[in-house]
């Protein structure tokens, strides 16, 4: 594949004047722009500037604000509800995970729901942000039908991942952000628009056929993890996000790049806690968990033992050193949009 | 196999009795009779009379106290922390579970951190209590080596259950409570008894290398579900219940049958908070939720799309009907116990 070569710094201002020309205030154009190369440096590309124009197309047609009034209600000194008035996605997470900080520091434990959100990229991303401020954090966020329940032919639930982080006591935080579904509909997305094909067993085309086209795989349903297990985790993550929050829910949460008849209203949760609740030596505690599990015997082949988070860390530090390498296709949506 | 039949309530007062014999007080004697009954009758044997013995022998070798001093240590209004002090289980959670409740009733959130507690049962059963208090609940605890970390050769992880109950509008809650093995050990060891093979994709041998031979998958390890998200997630369980608590983690839970050598520390985490938090109509819009992915077309074969717990349910009110049938060895225990 082709790709083109463009300095961060650069890319990020272009990102955040096309935010602008669409209606973004500056803060927000640069939340977003942020979110979206982020991705880009941990290698998430399904959730980076492969979207660009998505969200712009959304903006344009009416169905995500661009100035919106988030509405930000107390239900006590823990707990808070946002109406993120279908704000970029981006920015409601940005806010609701500030407010869940602030709450856990003040009280020791925070949670906050969102509804009236979009799709806002990596869970893993407002985890971070978290962990940073030296916090557990369990954040679930629904998507748009993509995972059959178990039983079912047709999909419903979207890959709501489940995201955990916390601090290590070293700099590479623990966050395991996992999608229920054996693929992320990005990764497919991804490849369908490059003409690249999808492994095998983690999709069915509309027929219910195995397929490794992803153009069928877009069409079909993608595979839960481990059957009903996974299924009712995805079911668990569609009730947190969704029936709790006010969002949408049971697979009404629109297709981003497909439905234009209305705004996603996805729904977000976020649970933030103090590390130091029970225990005061919580970061001695958790290196010599992850110690001692990195000295385990290990398979043939796998050299260390890597927790969640560990290469995503590994694959940002590097990638921030280069310029970031774009899409032709990625490259020819910016100039439109610029212009 | 041979099993014998027994009144519920005849078979609740022999467990009782035999709790009472090794020095549990009344109390703590129902609970555990209680949970071990509820075991049996949703066809969880693993969690049921066929452990009694083990408690027993665990309560005569000072590893489980008969007498424990439990003490609750309020963090704020919404958080506390119980030091089970090596009591069995059972009563640990029991204990944990109501603060939890009372905690989320009083502040809409709660959130109850146990050590030094055992072997509880099903995560299920105490979900089930906070849920019919109209509270949405999530619980954590981890247990014995049975699972290898993603990459290494072998076990550390318990089979750590995720649980997650939820009122569903109807007498029937929604109660998810999955293991992240693939298999059980019990069942290796049964299929190598029986020179049966064992499944595909669930356990390596002592080399690493994938098996569906029993026997050398008993000389290797069991495997998490899903790879790397598996692994993911029962990390994180050993984390939110062991490390955080005060409890044991890495791998240091004791397996209750073998190992006699001093107490578990098993941690739990216990999350409860109110339904409508957010939202007013909460049994409303699950219902709708449930209703409508159950009425998505089926899989050839299939009848209803069962939300987890439904099934359990539906167990556990057939058997609760009828006598008790249990194991010609259990039943020797039991009168072993008894005298």
């Amino acid at each position: 594949m082709e790709k083109d070569k463009l300095k961060t710094g650069i890319l990020k201002k272009e990102i955040i004047n096309i935010f602008k020309k669409f209606g973004l205030s500056n803060n927000h154009a640069l939340i977003s722009a942020n979110a979206l190369i982020n991705a880009e440096l941990v290698g998430a590309y399904g959730h980076g500037l492969s979207r660009l124009k998505m969200y712009c197309d959304r903006i344009k047609k009416k169905v995500i604000n661009p100035k919106p009034k988030i509405k930000i209600k107390k239900i006590s000194q823990s707990i808070s509800h946002i109406d993120a008035d279908n704000s970029i996605g981006f920015v409601a997470a940005d806010i609701a995970i500030k407010e869940a900080i602030q709450n856990a520091q003040k009280t020791g434990i925070g949670m906050v729901a969102v509804k009236n959100s979009g799709h806002y990229g990596l869970s893993g991303y407002y985890a971070e942000q978290a962990v940073r401020k030296n916090l557990i954090t369990m954040i679930y966020t629904n998507a748009p039908p993509a995972v059959a329940p178990h039983g079912a032919l047709k999909s419903l639930f979207g890959t709501n991942p489940i995201c955990f982080g916390t601090p290590t006591g070293s700099k590479i935080p623990f966050i395991l952000d996992t999608s229920i579904s054996m693929i992320n509909r990005g990764k497919i997305r991804f490849a369908a628009k490059n003409n690249q094909k999808i492994p095998e067993g983690v999709a069915l085309d509309k027929f219910g056929k195995p397929t490794t086209d992803a153009k069928k795989a877009l069409q079909g349903v993608q595979l839960p993890i481990a059957g009903f297990r996974g299924s009712g985790l995805a079911w668990m993550v569609d009730i947190l996000s969704g029936v709790l929050t006010g969002g949408n829910h049971a697979g009404r949460v629109k297709d981003p790049f497909e439905d234009f008849s209305g705004p996603q209203n996805i729904g977000h949760l976020f649970i933030t806690f103090k590390t130091n609740l029970f225990v005061k030596n919580y970061n001695t505690r958790i290196k010599d968990n992850i110690r001692k599990i990195k000295r385990l015997p290990k398979v043939r082949g796998i050299k260390e033992i890597m927790y969640p988070g560990q290469n995503k860390y590994i694959r940002l530090k590097m990638n921030s050193k280069k310029d970031i390498k774009i899409l032709k296709s990625t490259k020819n949506d910016l100039e439109i949009l610029k212009n």
